[in-house]
């Protein structure tokens, strides 16, 4: 007791003597210096989870600062989650997102303390002062919210009908609405093999559930959407990876994977994949639903995205290439197009696989929201979205056009920069002998954040590989999150102990 | 093909030549006679999936009647998914919901072919002419929805940040506000032990797949909700029953269980059980929690509706019991009480717990919507629900009180109905002799439903058991309801091939 009593003081004592160095007239405001080394020390370990920052005043002397700008930096760490106040006083390092000071003892080993993607994401993208290249959604246009309010406000006069229990297939209205989307877009399906979900993501796990028995042979793209690879892995299914190529799935590595492991399922993102952002030739798609046809495998096919095209012509999905009765579950949704975090995606379903999917649905959320159900039926069915979508789609490929560019300039020589037709992402591979793990760190410190491109790997990681996401991008904050990617990199690869132009 | 058109037309044949046989003036209009004789029909399989009704002008002329009433009568049909008109031209009865023509190939067999229960629920209730004493979750108060919808409007003011991805814990509001909820009901938890769920339902799912591999055992009551008893099939899990008592659950039964089969996970529901009502006294809580430390088993505790209390006093939760390290999923939502419908529940998970129970939950559905979470923390922290609820509360009291003295006068001797103290569900037990299968069948035809109790088994069903729940209900209904079904009762008690006075 008096042994760990000891050890807090030293802590804090160490805390206190924190030295922070700051620079004026270097463009970077003191509050946000103040804030950005203290985050470089979390992140170096200097600081650790329970240490005690100086008090605002005692810092603000030390620095010769305003109290007011000490104040700001540390209401901005806070409100990023770096720091907390405490009962009594005091500023303290937090344990990260989630992580509680009892000892974690979880009972399933592939989930034990791995933290979670998406509360890193959020947190990132939400820290002050960091350019976040992590948004594979877009930012909702003005005019869009607009109406998806006015809907709103339409089905609220008469809310009454949404407050009981629904089937779990989701709303009529919205299944209509969804099958005349969709028949636009070249997809056939009557409006009953339409299941409503609570996002894409619930729809991949539905169906991985309804198909996929623990120990079960699955194959994905390597790399692939983590977001199938964490269901899957809940599934406890072994996954088959096969190399994607420019042009989509090495189709020799597919059929050998077929015929010697017989998996259940073959799970595809044949447009804008992500993370690559490529491409699958409508030849690859047939040579695919030829495969599967002839190995009796069903297909899962993520069309999350294929709505941002902005160049080159669209290819048809796999699910409009195939007969009615074909495997294929055709998943989609509101998310990654015009209404993110909306969690409303679809399945369109074999109609012979449609019940076993619906039971498990059922005993997983019984069904979804139906007020949001109803409202996004309207706005599908008014169609005034569609213009405000045009013009987003147009800024955001003028957007991509820039990125590619700034990168091309700005990366080190050597590094691949993926030139996609669409979708809000770009993949990069860093040149031999670098490590994105080690820029990942350096760049978060500098205020600039990617996806190290490892969460896109089932196993046997490219530590070179990062995803560059500019769903939440402005200009500005595109030049100069560019502009801080690179420096970052420049210094990567310079040899290991020669000095350092940012951390001088 | 000739063959088969023979066949086709025998059956509109047959179809044309549908009797109906009406009676003036005996309080039931003539439109919901003709829909209840054609219900009947189709029940008795006289009528079958894709036979043609007589046009509406043929069967008005035959009765004697206005088209209007038939075309109504047709329409109701319709609505309620009995019959459906076709391009063309004609009234065809309907492939029973969901269920296609084409032939039903699962991958999972203990899902195949299954009806699902809460699509038959749904259609029993919208069927018209049927009272359905299905609903255990209540008919919102007015100004619970007037309250909901002004929450709804302050939160899209806006609405803009509700328009991107979340972290799957819930939101901070939602959560703190749970957590001020739950001190009011003798919980105490940290908001950051509180996951935000799409409803109990994906609480329930969660929690499972986070403890229970497949074949792995799990108790649960006998009888059980079927929500948990479906999931946990879908999970593959080992269902071990243990008999309830008018006290809670048969304790030496459960400990001969835990120490025979060693399961991960003990579910029960211990206020206003689902099905049977029961609730488990403070000792048989304590003797759980104590057998849960002495096995090292999870306890998980689904607490659905012990707000709706009419008499008697509150026992503590499980989890109000324990110590914050015990096991104790407690598990709870707003669709039960105030917010049918609305798809928000939550589990408080013990802290060491909560990080795999959110990789669960970002897998399944990366989030649940935020616009319905900040509109419900807005609800609760304004608490503006709490006196309608108190008027809620009562009327359920009172219909309650009339429903177990009109069954207790009409149902046949030897039948026992359960007085729990509170829920909107009661449990009833025929005598001897009779099964609830049959008696279903009857009921639905003379236009009143229950719930089997078949579904709250996971084994060894017992068939005399059916669930009378009045969430729905009203006063004129109930006691109209109550009528039909002592009627069809009475009718069940007498010796088979006797005359029914029902079907004369």
């Amino acid at each position: 007791m008096v042994e760990a009593n000891k050890r807090a003081k030293r802590r804090a004592a160490a805390a206190e003597g924190l030295t922070i160095q700051l620079v004026r007239g270097n463009g970077r405001p003191l509050f946000a210096q103040v804030h950005e080394q203290v985050v470089d020390r979390i992140a170096a370990g200097d600081l650790s989870p329970g240490m005690r920052l100086p008090p605002v005043r005692a810092l603000a002397t030390t620095l010769g600062i305003n109290q007011m700008t000490v104040a700001r930096a540390y209401k901005d760490l806070a409100d990023a989650g770096f720091v907390e106040g405490r009962a009594g006083g005091g500023t303290y390092v937090r344990t990260p997102s989630g992580v509680t000071s009892r000892k974690v003892r979880t009972p399933r080993e592939h989930v034990e303390n791995r933290p979670l993607l998406s509360e890193r994401l959020f947190d990132l993208s939400h820290a002050p002062g960091v350019i976040a290249f992590t948004a594979n959604f877009p930012v909702i246009d003005k005019a869009c919210i607009d109406e998806f309010k006015a809907c709103l406000e339409a089905v609220m006069a008469d809310i009454s009908s949404c407050f009981h229990y629904d089937p779990p297939t989701g709303r009529p209205q919205l299944r209509l609405q969804i099958a005349a989307y969709l028949r636009e877009h070249g997809v056939v399906t009557p409006p009953e093999d339409v299941v409503v979900t609570s996002g894409a993501q619930q729809a991949i796990d539905l169906v991985i559930r309804s198909l996929v028995p623990p120990g079960a042979p699955v194959i994905i793209e390597r790399p692939a959407y983590y977001g199938v690879i964490n269901a899957l892995r809940t599934a406890q299914a072994r996954i088959l990876e096969v190399p994607l190529e420019p042009d989509g799935m090495d189709i020799a590595a597919l059929e050998t994977h077929l015929s010697r492991h017989r998996p259940r399922l073959i799970y595809t993102n044949p447009t804008f994949q992500n993370p690559t952002g490529t491409t699958a030739s409508a030849e690859k798609r047939r040579a695919l639903l030829a495969l599967a046809r002839k190995y009796g495998v069903a297909i899962l096919e993520d069309d999350h995205n294929s709505d941002l095209r902005f160049a080159g012509a669209p290819v048809p999905s796999i699910r409009a290439l195939a007969e009615p009765d074909d495997p294929v579950f055709y998943v989609r949704s509101f998310g990654k197009v015009f209404l993110p975090g909306v969690r409303l995606g679809y399945v369109v379903t074999p109609a012979r696989a449609r019940r076993a999917l619906l039971a498990i649905k059922a005993h997983s959320d019984l069904h979804t929201n139906a007020l949001m159900q109803e409202a996004t039926a309207l706005f599908l069915k008014r169609g005034i979205y569609k213009r405000p979508f045009e013009r987003m789609r147009k800024s955001y490929g003028l957007m991509q056009k820039k990125l590619i560019r700034k990168l091309s300039e700005g990366m080190p020589a050597g590094t691949l920069i993926g030139r996609p037709e669409g979708g809000l992402s770009l993949w990069l591979n860093l040149p031999e002998g670098t490590e994105v793990s080690e820029l990942y760190y350096r760049a978060v410190r500098r205020g600039v954040a990617f996806i190290s491109g490892e969460v896109f790997y089932a196993s046997h990681v490219n530590p070179r590989t990062l995803r560059v996401s500019f769903g939440s991008m402005t200009d500005e904050l595109l030049a100069e999150g560019v502009s801080r990617l690179c420096s970052v990199a420049a210094d990567l690869m310079r040899p290991r102990g020669a000095p350092s132009a940012i951390f001088t």
